[in-house]
């Protein structure tokens, strides 16, 4: 059991903030992290392979493999920040599974010396989101104020049933290493692939990282988004028995 | 897989007694373990996270993470004892996991050599208890006569199921060491959380320390408590079978 | 995860035979093994609490905990040959589980250069059987002749199904070290617990290790075996439908 | 938990082409390689067990013991090249058993410096193939027109749900080292041990290694593999829902 890594380069990295964007509720975090990271130029630091990921290749266009793995992917100097995102395909397959892969990459993130680590994700609210916000979860009260600025909302309590999966066990790890962190979720139907959730994510981001992004390559996935969620909300309110499909 | 201690400080221990409470049978350990470290006013020793604990953070008022781990809260010179408590929202998810986390713990303890080591939990009935006894368990039929004076019953082979999770790994692992070793159990429904079972519990391991407690915080659960049994005891003589929600 | 082993002492061994008698169908195996263990006096090695042990303790009539635990019992010089049963109420609770508790025992084993290994168990006909043979397995050939001698039949290749947990396990790390090794199996129905299967290979074991033991100790229990088969061999010609429960 | 080799023997290895077929889909692969590896009269070179293979031993007709292992075979200067091939009755029991099983022998594998990894397997089609092709996939499109010269055909993005277990997990092990590897998978109906779909494998691998096999020995299972085809495809033709069964 374990897991192993794959280094591309080994540059040196200052100033780190390392951004979590694996797959999850509505897969918000996810797209959020693969445009800001695709947008940046990124290049490929790394591939990590490991038994609590599907036993699995995929096949492209030219009959070549690729691999069930998670990769970190990084960018230098935003802003006087580099950055290291952690995309991927899959989480690990069990709790067990994803604490296994998280503290490997954790363990190999904390040797850079990392300022910042924000985790992404969606907020599942099991209703059409017209407007979604990016609410906010953070490991000192005092990073709050920061994250208001950028757009970030902050609700008592929320979400009340916790941060699950990737997502909070890096929040869990910085803590041990007394690391600033936060969790921005976007708001989501949680039905659907939500890309317009991320995008709001990805304003937010780019507000906090004091860059700007062109996002127009996002807008027909929105566009679709909202169609959908139009849909569904119809459905809603004529049919309501009829989401429980989405449920 | 594996687990990850982080310490808040290191004091050295004396004549430790260590008490184990974590969730189980009406929370009945856990309420008399946090009662007891709270009132004794414990400072926190060390958090441990784990593969084996949910891989999950909560959110508090602050908007600020805690999260999914077991804590390790002590107190110095209790009439001569230094205590730890084990304390926690979660055991782990599996047996293996339970092991894995409890022996990770046990050997960090048994480097501050332990006289003696307590677990508690409830023993669950399935029907009301208007008087709760506290049922003990011992790895040396020596330790029955004292534990006898501070109000503990001891019935042959009970529990008749054994006991189960930490509360018996502890055991178990005190028995490889040769310390002391007891398990304490309120007796509970089972059906809910059980402050009343818990404030026996604490009644016990008062005398067994040899401190006096204000149980009056305890007072408003307890009696919650009550007056949940009193109708579940109505509803068991009219109507048994609307107590298979409960079973 | 993993295993710990206490040992009470630590004697030599020469000329080592090693008994698995762990439960498995109608616990034959465990049945034989513990009665002969018993009988020949043997006194405690070691104990092994495991991670894929159940998380558990019993209580017994003194109000004293036992450990769901594996030991090893040991008795020197019978006819020449030191033995060490393997006993418990318990396999691992997985296959994974087995294999690790079994290693790890194994690996403790090796070290004292044991010239035979020995696996007990039942072989599940799924019908009555009133007079059980004794099946054997072995990991070289040249082995069948001498357990023939002692009563045991071998038919090729039964049991069909092969061999499975700590009985198998192991067979297979005998082979790793050519080590002499056989499974011994009692015929039963698999229906209820055994003690008439058992004392069949009580009886082969005897012969092997040129001993004689009392069993009237067994007889009470055999009798109660045979009057439960009788009942069952009536169902199963009346109303064979009804054992449907057994199986 | 964990994996033990043992070898037979340790010669040098040159040139060498790794070939792994465990049993999957029709057992296409497991079947093309056992072939192959018996037509070459290869040796065995060791034997793995492990905590994720079945706990388990089989009885052969002399009542001798043999395990659920992998085994490695090994074949000298076949045309330049040495070729180990990976044969067994099982994969691990888990995807996370899977990986293990296959890091531990690629480890040992990766110590002989070989050339080219192939993975054999099936591709089903939940359809009767009168003409099996032998798909490919390689994780360097450069090696696609010498395996199309073999007979290979490549499909873009074929197959659409990936593959998975030892055929996936070697071709990802590969890459973390660049080592040139290839996916070969045989059509099949998926519903039956294909014989007819392994002889095709059988050719195309032929044609790689240029080599010419005898592969009479197969015609009879062949034969019986078009037999039922031909029944399966004419209850397909007349009462489609009778396949469920198959599927």
């Amino acid at each position: 059991m374990g897991s192993s890594i794959t280094y591309d380069c080994r540059p040196e990295f200052e100033n780190l903030i390392f951004i979590e964007g694996l797959p999850g509720v509505g897969n918000v975090g996810k797209i959020a992290a693969d445009f800001i990271s695709y947008k940046l130029n990124s290049k490929r630091l790394a591939s990590i392979v490991s038994s609590d990921l599907p036993a699995q290749v995929f096949v492209d266009e030219n009959s070549c493999v690729y691999s069930a793995n998670n990769e970190l992917w990084y960018v230098k100097d935003v802003n006087g920040h580099d950055i290291i995102f952690l995309e991927g395909e899959f989480q690990g397959l069990t709790p067990q599974g994803q604490y296994e892969i998280c503290r490997y990459i954790f363990d190999r993130i904390i040797q850079y010396d990392p300022k910042m680590i924000i985790t992404l994700g969606g907020y599942g609210l099991g209703e059409v989101v017209e407007h979604p916000r990016v609410i906010g979860a953070v490991n000192d009260s005092r990073l709050k104020s920061e994250f208001e600025k950028d757009g970030v909302t902050f609700i008592a309590g929320e979400p009340q049933g916790g941060i699950v999966g990737a997502a909070a066990l890096f929040l869990t790890f910085a803590n041990e290493y007394d690391i600033d962190a936060a969790c921005l979720m976007g708001e989501t139907s949680g039905f659907i692939v939500d890309h317009k959730s991320a995008s709001c994510v990805v304003d937010v981001l780019c507000r906090f990282l004091g860059i700007e992004l062109d996002t127009s390559e996002m807008q027909d996935d929105i566009k679709q988004v909202e169609q959908i969620n139009q849909e569904v909300q119809a459905m809603a309110e004529t049919n309501p028995e009829d989401l429980s499909y989405f449920r």
